[in-house]
C-alpha cells in the first residue's frame, strides 16, 4: 500500500477559484486535489487532501497524521500567520513537512510576511500558484527516498 | 535553440559541500550544476550556470540576462539579505524569476529572514536543499509553458 | 422579498447583557437583534442575524453570504484583533461591509486598537453602543440604495 | 429653543467636493451642512456648522461649546492625527462628542491610524461619506435622550 | 455537594506525553487528571477536567463555568499568546483563576513569552510540570477559604 | 539533618505589611517567614530566609548557597526587572530555583513584565500572594524528591 | 526700567479653574499672572503675560522677545508635545528659558512624556502647580544675576 | 501675462539671518525674494513670495495656488515635519511643487529626517542654502515646459 | 521642632565641583548642603542631608524617611534611571516628593530622558543647577502649607 | 584647465533609459552626461562621468577625486541604502559634494528613504529626473564660487 | 614607584574558575591578578587587583583612581550593560581606560551586547579569555608611553 | 616554516594616515604592516596583509585562508556593519579569527555599534589605535599555543 502524504488547506482556500481571481488563479481547490493526485501515484503514493475553516479541526488532523502519514504539505492559509497551535501540532511530527502558498507572501502585507508554519516546515514552496503543491510532493517523495 | 535559463549564485556557494555540512551537505556547486543540466534538459530548456562573490557582478549577469534568457533562478546567499542592487537589476527583467535558499531561511537568524530578492521574484523555493533548483526549473518551464 | 443583511457577531457576545455591563450596558443579544430587524424592516430590508463563538464558523457564514446576502455588519469582538481568516473571508464579498462595536476600541488596550475587519471593511461605527447597530443598517441601506 | 449641535470641519475640508474626488466625491460642505441641517431639525435639534484651517481657532469653538453646545462632532481632518491641542479642548467638555471621518482612516497611510480625537470622543464613525455627519447627529440625538 | 474548578486544557494538550517529552514528560493528561482529582478531593473540591483544540469551544466552557463553577485552571497552551477571545470569557467570571503552564514560558521563543490569559488570571504558575496543576488547585482553594 | 532551601528577598520587602496594603495585604514578612518556616518542616526541609535592599548582597548569598542550600526560592522584587548581576550569580546554582511574586507582576507596568531572574528559574509562581511562598517550597521538595 | 520675563501659555490654558480641576485645581489663569506679577516685583523684574491658542502666535512673540525681554518663562501646553516651530523659535532667543508644567507630564499619558521646549529651555519645572511660575521667575531672576 | 510660482516659507523664516547663522546664513528672507524673483524673471516667470508662521494660513494659501498659481516651491521649515494638513492642502494642487530646505535635513536632528511634505512633492532640494530656491524655480519651469 | 525634609543625592553626587565642572559647575555637595539649611530654616524646616553610591543604601533611608521626615527631594543621578527599587521605595512614602537634576536630562543621552523617580514624585526641577535644590525646598514647603 | 567634477553613477544606471521607464524616463546614461557635460562647460567646468555595479570600485574612484577633482556628484543608487563604505570614503573628501536621485526616494519604498550618502553630502537633489544632475552642477559651481 | 593601574572585578567574578567553565575556564581570579601582576611589572607597572559584587563600591573605588592610578581596567561583568552609575564615575577619570569581557559579548543574549562602559572606556577587548586582561595592560602601557 | 596569519583590511583602510586624523591618526597602512611583521616574527609567525575596497574579493581571501593560514585578523572596516557575506566566509574557518577595530565603534554613529564580523570571531579588540593589531597576534599567537 503506497504511503499517504496527508497535505492540508487552511481557511478560504475551499473558495479557490472562485475568491481574488487577480491573486489565485480560477482553478478550484477540487482541481488542485487532482493534480496533485495525479502527481504522487507518479510517484508511487497517495494523497489524503483536506480543508478546513476551524483551526482547531487542522490541529486534530496533524495529530493523527503522526500515525498515518508518511509526510504533510500544508497550505495554512491565513493561519500561517496566527496560528501557533499549528506549530505545535507539527512540532509533533517528525516526518517531512513542507509549507506551499499560492501567491508570494513576501510581497504581500507585512504581517503576511511571518509564518509560524516556517518554524516547523523543513521547507517553503510560495508564488508558483498551485502548481507549488506538485513540487511539494515531489520535495516530500524525495526525502523519503533519503535525499535532504 | 533551447531557451537559456540563467541560474546565479551568490557569495560563497563556491565553497559548498566543504562549509558548514551539517546546514548544507557535502554536494558540491559542481553536483548542483550537473544536476540542474540533466533536469533542464528533460524539459528542453538549457542553462547558464554561474557563481560570484561579487555583488556587482551578480548585478552585471542579471543585466545581460534581460536579453541572453528566458528565466532566472537567484541563490543570491548572503546578499539576499542586504543588496539592493540585485533587486533593482532584477525589477528591470520581464521574465520567470525564482528564488531558491538551500536551507529554509526563516529557522535562522533574524537577519536571513529578510529578502531584498523575495521583492522581485516570482516565487521561493527554500529548506529543500539542491534539489530546490530543480524544483526551481520546473517552476521556470512551467510558466514559460504559460502556466501560472 | 426584500434584500438580506447578514449580522455577525463574535465571540462573547452572546453573553452580552451580562458581561461587565459597565461598559456594554445591559441589553442583551436578542434585544440587538430585535432593534435591528424594526430598523431593517423600517428601510425594506431582511437581516440575518447570527453569533458564534467559533472563527472558522464565522468565516463559513461570510463565504456563504456572497450568494445569499446583499450586505454585512460585523461586529467580531475579539477576533477583530487577531484574525486574518475573517479579513480574508470579507475580501471575497463584494457588496457593503460595515464594522461595529459596541465600546470605543480606541480608547481599550493598546492590542484593540488594531482592527484586521477595517482593512476589508467599507466603514466602521463604534462606541455608540448597540445603537451603533442600527445605524449600520442605516448605513448600508444607503449604499445600496447608490449613496456612497 | 432646540438644543444645538457643534459641528466642526478642520483644515482642507472647505475644499470638499473639489479635493480628491475619488476619495472624496463631489459633494461640497455648504450640501453637508444642509443635510446636516435637515436631519438634525427632524430630530428637533439645531446645528452650529464651522469649518477652519487653524488648529487655534478649533479650538476657541470647542472652548465656547462647553456653555452654547450640548453635543459636538468633528471631523477633525489632518489635525486628528497631530493635535493634542484639539484633544485638550475635547477633554473639556461634558457632553456626546462623536468623531467622523468621511472616508476609512484605517485603510489610508499609517500615520491616519492613529486619532488623538478618539482619546475625548465617544464614538467614531468612518468610511460612510457625508452620510456619516447624519449618522452622527442620530447618535448624538439619542444620547441626548438618554441612549448611551 | 463539593464546589468546583473547572480545569481547561488548550490544543494538542491531549497528546501530552507522546509530544516533546524532553520539554514536557512522559505523562500523559490522563495522569494529570487523575492527580488534579486526587488533590481537589483531598482539599474537599471538585473538578471538571477538560480538553479542546477548538478555541471557540474553549470559550464556551468558560461561559459555562459562570454558573457551574467556584473556580477555573487554565492552561491554553498556544492560546495563551494569540485568543483575545479567551481573555474576554475570562473576564466575565468573577471566581479565583489561575493560569498554569508545564514549562517556563519565559525561556522559551519570545512570542510564547506574551500571555492574554495573565491578563484576566489572579496569578501564574509556570515552569514546574504538572504537578503546577496541583499548586494551582491549592491556590485555587486558598482563595476560596478566604486567603488571598 | 534536613535540607534547606534559601528564601531570598529583594529590597523594599522588609516593609511588607506596611506599603501598599491594597496589593500586598498586611502580613509582614516575619509573618511569611513564619508560614514558610512552618510549611517547610512538614516536608522536612529547612529554611534560611533573607532579605537585603543592596543587590549586591543578595548576589553574595546566591554564591554562598552553591555550598550551602539545596534549592532557592527567590522574591527579587524590584531587582527582577533591572538585575543581570542576581541573573548570573542564579545561572551557577545546579539545584531547584523557583521565582515568587505575590502580585501578578504581568498585569503591573510594563517594565514589570521582563524577568531576569525568570532566565535562570526553574519556575514562576506570581499572584497568589505569601502562599506563593508555600506553593514554592512545595515545589522544590518535589524536585528534590525526583518530581519534574 | 526694571527688565522683562516673557510669560508664554499655549492652548486651552486660557481655561485654567474651569478644565479637570482634579489636575489642574481652581485657580485662573489671571490668578497666576497676579501671583507672577507680584513674584517678579518682588525681584526687580517686570512680566509680560500672554496666552494663545494659535501656534503660530506664540511663535511670533517668542521672536519679538528677543529684543523686548530678558528671560522666557513657556508653558505650551499641549503644543510642548507637537510643535518644532516653537523649539526653532526658542533656539533663536540667547536668554534664560524656563519651561513649566503644572503637572507631572511623566506620570500622564506616555506622548505628554516628550518635549520639543526641553530641547530648547535651561531648565524644565514642572509637577509644583501654578506655583511652579513662581519658582521658574526666581529661576530666571538667579542666571539674569549670573547665576547658574 | 507670466505665470506665476507661489513660494511659500513656513515659521521662523522670517527671522532669517538673524538666526543661528552658524546654520542658515546672515542672508534676509527679503534678500531670498530678491534672488528668487530675478531668477523667474530670467525664466519668463513670475513669483508670489509669503511666508506665514501660522500652518492654517499657509494651508490656505496652498488652496488658493489651484487657481492662481502654475506651481508651488515651499519651504515649511518646522511644519515640514509635523504638518499633515499641509500635505493634504497640497495633495489637492496638480502642479509641480518642489520642497526646498535651506539646510541638508537628514544631517540634523532625527525627527528632522521625516518630511510630510515630501509625499506631495515632485521632488526636494536642500542642504543648497538659498541658492536652493533658486534652483527650484528652475525645476518648476523645466516641469512648466514639458521636461520631468 | 521644625520639620525635616529628607534630601538624597545619589551616586557620584559626593564629587560635586570635582567632576565634569563644564555641566555641573565648582560648587560641592556641601556648599549646596548649606545653601539648602539656609533656605530651609528661612522657612521653618530643618533638613536631613545625604549622599550615598549605594542603591539599597538609599533605599533604606527613604524607608525610615516615612517616619522621620515631612518630605524628600531626591537627586538620584544615575539610579533615576535605572533603579526601580528606588521607585518602589517611594512609592510607600504618603508626603511631598521632589525630583531635582543639576542638569536638564532632556538634552542628555537618550537613555537620561527616562526617569523611574518621576513615577512617584509629585513634581521635577531640573537643569537650574544647585539652585534647583533650593526651589524644591520652597516646594516641599508650599504643599506642606497646603498648596498644590 | 577647467576644474573637474567627478559625476558618479551606481549600479544599475547605465541600463537608464531601458529600465523602468514610468520612473525614470528613457534618456539614457549617455544622454545625461551630454547634458552634464554642456552645462559644466557653460559655467567653465569640467565633468568625469562614471558609472559602476561595484562598491569598491565606486569607493575607489572617490579615494582618488581627493587629488583630481573640485567637487563630486553622486547618484549611489541602490548603494546610497546600503553602502557604509561609500560613506567613508565620501567623508575623506574635503570639497562640496552633491547627492542626486532621479526620483523623490521619499515615495518610494520605505528602505529607500535612509541614505548612508546623505550623511557625507552638504545637499540632496531628487525627483527632479536627470535635469537634477544639471542643478547639482550649478549647486557645486556656486558653492566653488564661494557661494554657501 | 612605579605608576599603578587599578583592575576592577564586577559581580560574580570572585567565582572565576567555579561558574560555566564551558564559557569562562577553570582558572580563578588570583590566577587572573597573578598573571596581571607579572606582565604589569615586565612593563614597569604595578596593579591594584580588585573585586566586588556591590555596584557602589566599584563606583567608589573609580571615584579614588582619579588620585591614586595612572589607568583603569574594568571588566565591570553584569554591570556593564546596567549600571549608568559606572558610567559617570569613569567619565570623571581623566586616564586610559580599557574594558575587558572575558567572553565575546556579542555573541551572548541580546541584553549583553549593549554596554554603558563602552560610552567611557578608550578601547574594548573582548573574547580573548583572560589573556584580554594582559593585553588590556599593554594597552594602557602603550598609551601611557605616549602611543595611542 | 612558520604559521601564517592573513590579515584583512576593508575599504578605505588603504587611506589611512590621510583619512580624518584626529579618529586615525597619521600612520599608513603600511607602517601597521611593518608593526604587525615585527610583533609576528618576534612570535615565530608570518603575516600575509592585504586590503580591499571589494567586498567579494576579501570573501575570496578569507575562503582562501581555509588552507592557507593558522589564523585571521580582520579589520572589515564598513562592511563590519553591512556584510553578511563576510560573516558566511568566517563561519567556514576552523581556525582563531580576532576582529579589530582602530576607534572605539560603541562610541560612533548607531550604526556602526553591530557588527557581522562579531557573530564569527572569538574575540574583538577596539579603540587602542593599530596598536590593537599587535594585540590580535598575541590573541591569535596565544590560541595557537593551546591557550583559550
Amino acid at each position: 500500500m503506497p504511503r499517504t502524504i496527508l497535505i492540508l488547506n487552511g481557511p478560504n482556500l475551499n473558495m479557490l477559484g472562485t475568491r481574488e481571481p487577480e491573486i489565485y488563479g480560477t482553478e478550484t481547490l477540487a482541481d488542485v486535489e487532482a493534480s496533485c493526485r495525479a502527481r504522487a501515484e507518479s510517484l508511487g503514493l497517495a494523497i489524503d487532501f483536506r480543508q478546513s475553516n476551524i483551526e482547531g479541526e487542522l490541529v486534530g488532523w496533524i495529530q493523527e497524521a503522526r500515525t498515518t502519514a508518511a509526510g504533510i504539505i500544508i497550505n495554512a492559509a491565513a493561519y500561517t500567520h496566527t496560528s501557533v497551535a499549528l506549530l505545535d501540532a507539527l512540532n509533533m511530527c517528525d516526518m517531512p513537512i513542507i509549507e506551499v502558498h499560492l501567491s508570494n507572501i513576501h510581497q504581500r502585507e507585512s504581517f503576511r510576511h511571518k509564518s509560524y508554519i516556517a518554524r516547523a516546515a523543513d521547507g517553503m514552496i510560495c508564488g508558483i500558484g498551485s502548481f507549488g503543491y506538485e513540487l511539494a510532493i515531489e520535495a516530500v517523495a524525495k526525502r523519503l527516498d533519503g535525499g535532504k
